[in-house]
């Protein structure tokens, strides 16, 4: 099955937002063994849109258009769509009854151009928006499947997830499955090398790997008769892929983050954190915090950007700062244990670094950071160079501070 | 002049990176003036990518390619833009003995397959690349120019800032000028009303807002015959824009972020910050700390996620937890306050709100949030009810309470 990706809307074309939709409906084909050989951006112009729309339409199976489906004049996806594949528009009840509770519930006046957004080609699967007004669109045709999306991710997300992936995965005559195995503390090139003799040889399943910001996320995946065929086939290899990585794989679900799995290990040990950033100015204690549940596990967390603050909150001595500078092992040792000493938590974790683009000498260059990780009264301080600018060289800094906790704290669990 | 962009990579097609490539070229061109009315996005196939730029290369007069340059087989835009192009590759000599000190410097071995980076077709303008080894190319045919970027962001951006603007403003017959006015503290749809006039008389120069969060962009854009008559064109409008929302403007440059303009605020007035955060978590601080020179200004951060911290770093009162709970007008107050006295600071922000999705009441739901702000001895807290995701929510925040800390920051030097 071969499907192509239309985006509709000016604002993409004026680079005045990122095409997000395409990267996440191109993930969720690629997650199930659909091609997809072409992604296109065209305006809200008919004359164009029809041109490209004809033109997927030759090429694909399905055709998955987002953007263009408001009430305005210039929306108008639905209503080119239908003029290419022959089809009337016909109002759907259901849709307009949704559209006015929508209206109603927010005490919105709706007028009779919101009717417009009720619309359906005839015969079309309509699928009911309950994050917006404009309802999205199957309409299958002799040639071709045209699926309509609303523009708004987060319409256009629920409405992929929980209508328009059964859709595929019941039209497909081939079951998929996929897993992710995510490994944090080892770099893509040495996760590639370490595989290189199962990707030489893949066929089905397909492996692929993805690098984040201190992350290498791995898939697997297999086409079969049916779904439970293509989980036998998978298996193995998932297992095989685990073996080899170990301790490096943090998960192996695919909505699992990194901060959500070393949380969850600080919530399954009965564990409390703290945090005293120096570099990353709030960033790790951030992104953990964006866990939902956070709370029950961190207590406090310290941006001691100035050398008097490491030393009131943090019990950083003079001497130490005098001798070793504020960007050294030593300070983020002192900083790590007197967070941790401060706050009675039972984990702590500390940073200091210089992010730049100022700031560095030759001993010290931009980029270089010190992370120390306190668990259970040990102390571990590791150095780093980052490369990159200030905001990588922050975020770098953020994935490895998180990336050495769930060290420490494996190695403390497996040591109770 | 019309433009055309084409993404050439499998990962792009397979949702492994977000198109940042397309959005940064498109309102590169939009602020030239140039129209773009399609973008494209193809593998490394030979036979789509060549049917692609074909189609790009009848309908406009540029076609800018962006990945495939790498030196591996699989990266072959440069081939097949140069077979559809009637040219032959030929090494470029500079271009080769970059890359050779690219690898040197890093002390990296380079192999002939690198070599084949430095092919570029005869009679283009090789555009040399000091963050990468691949060299951009601009190749100017009969009927159309293509100009072809590497693919990494790190790579394409400097490569299109340096070297294709100044390019396409030479090869423009017409001139434009573009300003940008970014403006805090109001919504879009406000903004919008009360530019209405403005906008619906608008012809040369354009007015076009952009929403992001916490922050409205208008940009007005003007073409003219030379630079200076579009500059003249732009200058009124600017201006009155600039007057109708006083000092809703933070900037009308635009690289500066909100956060850049804030802290410049502080730098000028000499004024040292702390902050104490809760459900932001960090985000706030983070924001402030990734504009270079943040450290002269911010002392601390607390991130006092529990009632204990509250107390033991920010003076709040038992009593107070107890009668109004920690997200509480009061307690805002007394965080504020107290960050200020415990750091010493000039100026100090406090946020204690429920990101969501759990700990919602009736009468205190997810998304409410009091944001509190000291500026030299005057305190002032705000209630806000953020709508969204628990990300959302703590973004949301993080814009409120830079923007509340700019306006009480503009009050007290305007009364000094």
């Amino acid at each position: 099955m071969k499907a192509e990706i239309i985006c509709v809307g000016t604002e993409i074309l004026m680079g005045n937002i990122v095409n997000t939709n395409a990267a996440y409906i191109s993930k969720g084909l690629a997650g199930l063994g659909v091609s997809c050989f072409y992604q296109s951006v065209v305006g809200d112009n008919d004359g164009r849109l029809m041109e490209v729309f004809r033109e997927a339409s030759g090429r694909a199976d399905i055709v998955i258009l987002s953007g263009g489906l408001g009430p305005t004049e210039d929306d108008l996806t639905k209503e080119t769509v239908a003029k290419v594949m022959g089809k009337t528009l016909i109002e759907d009840e259901k849709a307009w009854e949704q559209i006015k509770e929508f209206f109603e519930k927010r005490d919105i006046k709706y007028t009779d151009n919101n009717r417009k957004q009720a619309l359906v080609p005839e015969g079309a699967r309509v699928l009911y928006n309950k994050n917006g007004t404009a309802p999205g669109i199957i309409a299958e045709g002799e040639q071709v499947t045209a699926i309509l999306l609303p523009g708004p991710p987060g319409e256009l997300i629920p409405m992929w997830d929980d209508q328009v992936v059964p859709y595929l995965k019941e039209k497909s005559d081939t079951a998929f499955c996929s897993e992710m195995i995510k490994l944090c503390g080892i770099g893509e090139s040495l996760a590639e090398t370490e595989l290189k003799d199962m990707i030489d040889a893949q066929a089905n399943p397909t492996i692929a790997t993805y690098a984040k910001v201190g992350e290498v996320d791995i898939r697997v995946t297999a086409s079969a008769g049916n779904e439970k065929e293509a989980h036998e086939l998978v298996k193995p290899v998932v297992r095989e892929i685990k073996k080899r990585f170990g301790s490096h794989v943090f998960t192996t679900d695919e909505d699992i983050t990194l901060e959500a799995a070393v949380l969850q290990l600080l919530v399954e040990n009965g564990l409390t954190l703290s945090l005293a950033e120096s570099l990353t100015g709030g960033m790790v204690t951030s992104r953990l915090i964006n866990v939902p549940g956070a709370s029950e596990v961190i207590k406090t967390g310290f941006i001691t950007y100035s050398n008097r603050s490491k030393r009131k909150y943090l019990g950083v001595k003079r001497s130490t700062l005098d001798k070793y500078g504020a960007v050294s092992k030593q300070c983020a040792k002192e900083m790590v244990k007197g967070c941790a000493a401060a706050t009675k938590s039972d984990a702590a974790i500390s940073l200091t670094g210089i992010a730049g683009p100022g700031g560095g000498t030759k001993e010290k260059p931009v980029g270089l950071t010190y992370i120390g990780i306190y668990v259970l009264g040990r102390i571990r301080v590791k150095k780093f160079v980052f490369s990159g600018e200030r905001e990588k060289i922050r975020e770098s800094a953020t994935a490895a501070a998180i990336t050495m906790l769930r060290q420490s704290l494996l190695k403390a669990v497996s040591c109770q």
